[in-house]
């Protein structure tokens, strides 16, 4: 075996699928994209997931305690990418990356119409979040475009290098 | 879109690729599938991953602080399910499915020789685990195996069913 430096077991083990997080506050929504996230508990559903206070969504989610884990396949990454690449500070994201809001779900963070599925969620737990920005959320309701067939969703492994899923496989397993 | 049952949303965003995790404990060493986890922070590389109380490898893991974190490619992959499906209570997962630890390392916990990267890691905060059984570790020291080349991950999409990685895309991106 190699020796792998430190700072690259990200990489190995950053999760996927990359998903966007949308939020609402004050009259301005904003969605940033990320790849730290984890289930927690199966039902209700539990995700936990990494948002910096270095990231313009920190205060929003923070403040409201709500947000929305929209899913995108493939054919979105190249935007994934640039949402991923600008600040909410300076852009308003759903604009210049024409994405369509959808605010008619019970959270203050819009639905994204343009990935195949979004999960409205609430904060349930912030004890981490001062020193990880680990916040846990429950997902309250969850949407699926099933015009969007078999999508595709990608995986980071770092500075812009993404795995596309590929082949399913079947294994009889006792598993959920 | 379509409404989807809260309890399939785990489904949606659990994390890959599925690693295994290892434990030594009292002369005992075990090996447990684990899809749900994440990264914490770059470096020094914080991971969190999700071990229940349900799971025999909690006692040893909250005992000890320590495990390995290996990672198998989908040649492993009807291993990686029968380790999954069975109890480090009732079998000895490394002689029964015929994997290979490796017991130089820094902690307590084997590497899996079979596996193309090993993460030794410690626990640094438990605040979580009574409430919803999430450790989060350091990785101390990282290894891959350079004969095994271009490896491809899987990840779980419930019951059996895994996506492998398939093709790689490259976007000009500025984040790590």
């Amino acid at each position: 075996m190699r020796d792998l430096p430190l700072s690259k077991v990200y990489q190995l083990i950053e999760p996927g699928p990359v998903v966007l997080l949308t939020t609402g506050h004050d009259g301005a929504r904003n969605v940033m994209t990320m790849s730290w996230h984890m289930v927690v508990d199966f039902n209700p559903p539990l995700i936990a997931c990494i948002v910096s206070d270095r990231d313009h969504s920190f205060v929003a989610l923070r403040a409201t305690k709500e947000c929305v884990i929209a899913i995108p396949s493939v054919e979105l990454a190249a935007k994934v990418v640039a949402i991923g690449n600008c600040s909410g500070r300076e852009v308003d994201k759903f604009a210049t990356f024409r994405l369509t809001p959808k605010t008619d779900g019970r959270v203050s963070a819009p639905l994204i119409a343009e990935c195949f599925a979004n999960i409205e969620c609430r904060v349930v737990d912030t004890r981490l979040v001062n020193k990880f920005g680990l916040f846990v959320l429950e997902g309250l309701k969850a949407w699926v475009d099933p015009l969007k067939k078999n999508p595709k969703t990608i995986h980071h492994q770092g500075f812009g290098r993404f795995v596309v899923d590929g082949d399913t496989i079947e294994l009889a397993s006792r598993m959920p």
